[in-house]
């Protein structure tokens, strides 16, 4: 655990919320990660730290394979969580090493292709923009929902915006399988959805390698902003 | 817990992904939720159970209240989860009972009006599409960070996919609390955003109910994807 000086607040125009209050004064953080103890929360620490407080991106990953009961594990687990109108717009593609991963890494970024070809599995985390056709089956009490999302823009949108909160609980869930992520948006979508999903009304929304941490997997944490500068009060 | 009958499939197009596999015939779901046993997770199945398998969205809520150190503790803790570049362009707004959450019921669809007016807080999940000002402190060893979103629609597509992932964690981090969280699509996020952001940063993405259930606080659970919906394979 390391500890950074304090810097000066990187903004200086006051409260972004009109009639918010925002508690003035210099922007403190630290890198140090917060005590479990005496926190009002239901979850327990160990759940805490596996999820979130000791969790950390990865940027190198072993040998250890994953295995396709962990993936679905960790889909079977995630799935729970809500969308609106139940909507689950997600969609996992699993691109294990071989001609799959080397087709996969012409489409993404230098900085990113040396982690992205060691990882044992590469996750696609798409969005279904034609998710209105499974409405009827999953959100059957109201039969107008496939209607309701008969305009393509406003339809693409939803699809971006409920596939990114299922991004966050996978993200999460491969945690909770005991794994490390490495999410990347260092990549080119629409190549990649060119040579993915040519056609289909799949787009890529972001990458994530998955694993077991290699050796020098995590760089310092990085600054976290304080609750003034992210809670407000109406 | 229900179990509704087999319904056939919504969609009759196939696989939506080119080159992936998926397995054919009729697909089938359950409403009921899956064992805890036997799954290869690390998380303990009662924090399965607490933040997805048991946890619902709730429509109703009790008068017991939600505390200033229960908002921060769940801040304090899905503060972790990971962002692109750690842009973390996440804001919640409070919106407690009196004149704000008057003023906040203005604007949210008449289905959801009463739910929005009992429930002890209303946040509003909204994303800083200034969030760039923060990268010099934040993401301190890429000193071009900030001009790297120097494109206005750029920048706002990058604040409202990653404060997404981080809607995602924190109905999560809601759970984690002990509360139960009701996600609101249903407002009108332009007359929200003059409102209450005025000329300012923000934008506004998702309302959220958060207390305890109340009497009649759920509908039935609404069926999930299977796996082979979901999860393909490159």
């Amino acid at each position: 655990m390391c500890r950074h000086p304090a810097w000066p607040a990187g903004r200086s125009k006051g409260s972004p919320v009109g009639g918010v209050t925002r508690e003035s004064g210099i922007v403190k953080y630290s890198t140090s990660v917060s005590p479990t103890v005496n926190t009002p929360l239901a979850l327990s620490p160990d759940a805490q730290d596996l999820l979130f407080r000791n969790a950390r991106t990865a940027n190198a990953f072993s040998d250890e394979p994953v295995t396709d009961d962990q993936i679905a594990a960790i889909y079977d687990l995630v799935k729970y969580a809500p969308t609106a109108m139940n909507a689950q717009p997600l969609r996992i593609v699993i691109v294990r090493q071989g001609a799959a991963r080397e087709r996969l890494l012409k489409h993404v970024a230098d900085g990113n292709r040396d982690k992205t070809a060691n990882a044992p599995v590469v996750a696609i985390l798409a969005a279904d923009t034609d998710f209105h056709e499974n409405l009827a089956r999953t959100f059957p009490h109201f039969p107008g929902a496939k209607s309701a999302f008969a305009d393509d823009v406003a339809r693409e949108q939803a699809a971006r915006f409920n596939a990114s909160l299922q991004i966050g609980y996978f993200l999460l869930g491969v945690r909770a399988a005991g794994l490390v992520a490495g999410p990347m948006g260092g990549f080119d979508a629409n190549s990649l959805d060119d040579d993915f999903f040519a056609g289909g009304p799949l787009k890529s929304l972001l990458l994530v390698n998955i694993g077991k941490p290699g050796e020098n997997a995590w760089y310092d944490r990085l600054p976290r902003l304080e609750q003034d500068e992210v809670v407000f009060t109406a």
